[in-house]
């Protein structure tokens, strides 16, 4: 009944794993992809989200059963793919074309650099900074840190997007924008949205607990940010944006 | 910089720990609370979000930066609160109100029990039906799983409530609705939408590894579904339904 691994739910990408001992290799792993969505029932969208390719009629069954539809009228179901970045729709923000969204997004700026220790050490005091999570164990956490490694501006939230919106909501309303000698720090995984709201704020580099999607290593990639997965114990893996590390040893 | 716990984040929930061996003891014990959010602008609704009430004005300044508006204009942003189950509203979906959705929500049946071990075992057993998460570490599970402890239906998907409406549109393109006689298994926490779809199904009991919010106790409860949460080493967290519990002694 487990079936077996659809071939369009996983790529292959080239990253750097990083070693606490700041030493680096380069290999081959696997991601999840993520790719937009969207749902149509007679002519209209009910839904546009992000989702791994695959299983998707019962995706929209699925849908359509905890909207309220008939799940059986799944096969009436239009289903719009659109498979490519530039096409690609916003799931949670509820727009139907996010091509525009990325248009606007500026270049985030070329020349800084982060210190792999400082990016290690961040995610090693992450915790000190989630009360919340400590007490419920329900919360997801984003924060600001310096090029230096000091904590700005940390945030807790059930959704991860919510907490790094108020960490850069916090950032804009202060007029600190962009925080292009800054890097974001994130409990969980990393998918696009993560990463787009990053780039809107100017954020050259992003450090997160869990993996990345594959869609937020194309966005990163696109924009020079330094997208970071599995920062534990002092080592992590590195995605996206390299030129941008500075002492670890390849 | 990091802000003392916001009073409205956090709220006290009596829960009954269960252990391994079965015995069990009622605590009082704290989760995240999870209230849906609207973000207006000039008279327009840009988005609607469950998020962890607290810093507000950021989250606002912050999904405004991300949507390519002025941040600052986050003072012009007419936000509306919606505090209450009864009245509130849905993020994901991108209905502006979920009210019709609860209505329409039927009641689960009230007969099924369920045994600890069996519940206790399934979420054991649940990494063997994660052969896409085993090799990218990037994606979320959801398990379908009878009374008797029989896997049906696994999937998995970068969204935790896309891997619940594969499952679950699985079982409703089988003609298998309600499914009284099963419950749901979930890596991850567990949110109001979780709740929400698995109520659509006719699912009387859901497991999860990690935390509930605040508004998926206050569904779970609402339609005696038993919810579960840190499921792990073969103890749990019974946070709704426990009168379907059997097999633990008080």
């Amino acid at each position: 009944m487990t079936e077996p691994v659809d071939p369009a739910a996983i790529v292959a990408v080239t990253s750097l794993q990083v070693l606490a001992d700041g030493s680096a290799l380069e290999r081959r792993e696997e991601v999840a992809v993520e790719a937009p969505f969207a749902i149509q029932l007679e002519g209209e969208t009910l839904a546009i989200t992000m989702r791994t390719p695959g299983h998707d009629a019962e995706l929209t069954a699925g849908f359509l059963l905890a909207e309220g539809h008939d799940p059986r009228g799944a096969a009436r179901a239009r289903v719009v793919k659109r498979g490519t970045l530039s096409s690609a729709a916003c799931g949670v923000c509820g727009r139907d074309d996010i091509e525009d969204l990325i248009e606007r997004l500026g270049p985030v700026e070329a020349d800084t650099h982060f210190e792999r220790s400082v990016l290690a050490n961040a995610m090693q005091h992450l915790p000190e900074h989630q009360p919340s999570f400590a007490r419920t164990g329900g919360l997801h956490a984003a924060a600001l840190v310096s090029t230096e490694g000091q904590f700005l501006i940390a945030r807790e939230d059930v959704g991860r997007h919510n907490a790094v919106d108020k960490v850069l909501g916090r950032a804009a309303l202060d007029g600190l924008l962009p925080l292009s000698r800054h890097f974001l720090v994130v409990s969980g995984r990393t998918s696009f949205e993560i990463v787009q709201k990053a780039v809107a704020a100017g954020v050259p580099a992003l450090v997160a607990i869990s993996a990345p999607s594959s869609l937020a290593i194309e966005l990163a990639e696109r924009f020079s940010v330094l997208l970071i997965g599995f920062a534990r114990g002092g080592g992590f893996t590195v995605y996206a944006g390299r030129f941008r590390l500075e002492g670890a040893r390849e």
